[in-house]
């Protein structure tokens, strides 16, 4: 049986283990035989590597609202189009580290930019690619933040403060409330093991539901 | 009497002499006393600067069109927000070498991105910023394309097919057919003086109405 592609996209501050998740999560589907591929925005592409080193810059701290939108939007375009549609194309399961939501909850929400317009500009960067599940690790910004303090030095949208990271939480969860059936919620304090096997839990419970359509 | 502040813009292809007469307006107005600013798309900010680095980078011949628009509309939105709206509230006169227009004729028309879209992320990387004037300099792409060439290897734009040019000088006739109060069109094969005189005229003539307003 020829293996239907699937977008999976993992969402949620930095600092809540989604890279640490992606990495199990890959392991995991890959010893069950299937072709996976890992990706991450901005990033995920030479030209997206190349705009994540801007927008992490911290000599562009009075970077415009917009302007940072649209960055990060370039970088989804090429990175939908150059990888993700592809690798669908070819049945693979695709994980990527954050996705349309990320600007929708930092630059939509925190920013205060209108949902309306972020929402739109977003689709003309996707051409319309929605996730077929979407991982919300989601927990308190103090927490988290504690914890990336203790990784180091910050960069430029990790050195907001608090207030910020608060209403970038409360984004997520708009948007979670938005689409029940695409999104789960996780909860990021939880040890890693218990994230790990949540998260398995609702990739077979997709790949089960899929199977019978 | 505070002169009010004045947006105008400078569009067509490369090789058309938009710096020339930039530079030659700019003289012209700084003579009469009045307060000017010079700046050009993408680029005009530091942000802008690296961003052109990229766009212009034979490296990334394979971008997709929607990523090349969005990098474009993120020039843009810093260099609105950072250096055209303060000018302009400063009430000086700002020629800028291409803005809006040139995004709805390169990426719009040219790669063929609906026209309706494009518009509506342009708008969105303007909050709305429209110019008071446009000075488009047309002339038939294959003598342009030569003039081009004399100065020596082009850019990754520059590179493009004539077609590609063609399709560009239609999507600017046409901007230039929808909004003609904004518009001027001059024919970029002529002198430099001779469209130096025109440019003067329409700018003149432009003043000279709005001072009566």
């Amino acid at each position: 049986m020829q293996i239907r592609g699937m977008f999976i996209t993992f969402e949620g501050p930095d600092g809540a283990g989604k890279t640490t998740q992606i990495g199990l999560l890959s392991q995991y589907l890959s010893r069950r035989g299937m072709a996976v591929v890992t990706t991450r925005e901005p990033g995920g592409t030479p030209l997206g590597d190349d705009i994540r080193r801007i927008l992490l810059d911290v000599k562009y701290k009075g970077m415009d609202p917009r302007a940072e939108t649209l960055l990060y939007l370039a970088a989804r375009a090429q990175h939908a189009a150059t990888v993700i549609r592809p690798a669908l194309a070819e049945g693979r399961i695709i994980l990527s580290d954050r996705f349309a939501d990320s600007t929708l909850a930092y630059q939509g929400a925190a920013r205060a930019l209108a949902a309306a317009e972020v929402a739109a500009a977003n689709e003309f960067a996707t051409a319309g690619l929605i996730p077929d599940l979407t991982i919300l690790l989601d927990g308190d910004p103090a927490e988290l933040q504690t914890r990336r303090q203790r990784r180091g030095a910050g960069d430029r949208i990790e050195a907001e403060a608090i207030a910020f990271h608060r209403r970038v939480r409360t984004g997520f969860l708009q948007l979670a409330g938005k689409e029940p059936d695409r999104f789960r919620i996780i909860n990021a304090l939880d040890s890693v093991e218990t994230i790990n096997s949540q998260i398995v839990c609702y990739i077979d419970e997709f790949l089960h539901r899929r199977e019978k359509q």
